[in-house]
């Protein structure tokens, strides 16, 4: 198993950040035929997503959605005032796990991979390890 | 590892389509005792999940509530109008893993895998990896 | 591959279970320097999370935020009554994947590992894959 952990830093409270170029970087230069590239966030207000890579608005309208579904209330009882963030944490979830086939990352055509913050702007990181031959 | 694509042509507009016979039958040809299945979704408005296999108004409800947690919203900006697929997919999660323990696709008692159509009808895919030996 | 099964009784009909300890001592005995951990969880109306360990009031909010974005509904079909919890166990998920790396479990100096029970009090089992040498 091959492992990195790589630096962001988020620019706001909501973002998404694409990382799929990252990730591809690191598992071409294995030369890994066939395996699995998994993605771990080790944050409690962050969390990983794969979606639309074109449209950049998707990521502006995934903001506002999950801001709707899981919004801040003022009967929150943990007193750092982010559990908003910490539910679209789990909601959302801290691992991904993408297929490597045929020496490539199986992605489909309109999909990137996505670094969420919850409750930027923060330094963060993320580690990626890969399996297979 | 070995891999196999399936397709799928979903009906309606949000659907669960139970693909857990589709995946024994393909753990069973390869004679695994032990190991772990990886089922990904190439799709951006599509997602999988686990979820009851006995009654079918689950996954009726199921969708409604998924439909008033995450509702079209007339200020999303991206202009195909599915923003909701969208954001459906990322809480549901386009992967998801399985056991495989003495010979079996380890899942509970009323467990089935159910491919998510977020923004259906359309022709779709999903790719099931199984490490293991 | 080494698997476990872990028995739990939970107390209330929402409620957030601290297994990390669990967890962290079976990959222990192990003695496994490199590798992937999966959690999966056998039942339809509970889930795994990972989240901030420090404060039980993040758990707290974490429920209240659940049954808001997920709340019941009289018009939800199923008799049993427990859609909801159906719904918050697929949108939070009923597996997770921890890697371990240098000999330890790689998480977060604020993650913990949270059996989550959402239609409780019952008798439930979760199961512990490791992949590694």
């Amino acid at each position: 198993m091959k492992t990195k952990t790589f630096n962001l830093t988020t620019s706001d409270k909501t973002s998404f950040h694409d990382i799929t170029d990252a990730i591809k970087q690191f598992v071409q230069s294995l030369n890994i035929t066939e395996g699995v590239v998994h993605i771990f966030i080790p944050h409690t207000t962050a969390a990983v997503t794969i979606n639309e890579n074109a449209d950049p608005t998707v990521q502006q309208d995934l903001a506002k959605g999950l801001n709707k579904a899981f919004p801040d209330d003022n009967t929150f009882k943990h007193l750092e005032g982010n559990s908003d963030a910490h539910l679209k944490s789990s909601a959302i979830g801290v691992s991904e796990q993408i297929l490597i086939i045929d020496g490539k990352l199986h992605l489909g055509l309109w999909q990137g991979i996505y670094f969420c913050e919850f409750d930027g702007p923060r330094q963060r990181q993320y580690t990626i390890a890969v399996q297979g031959n």
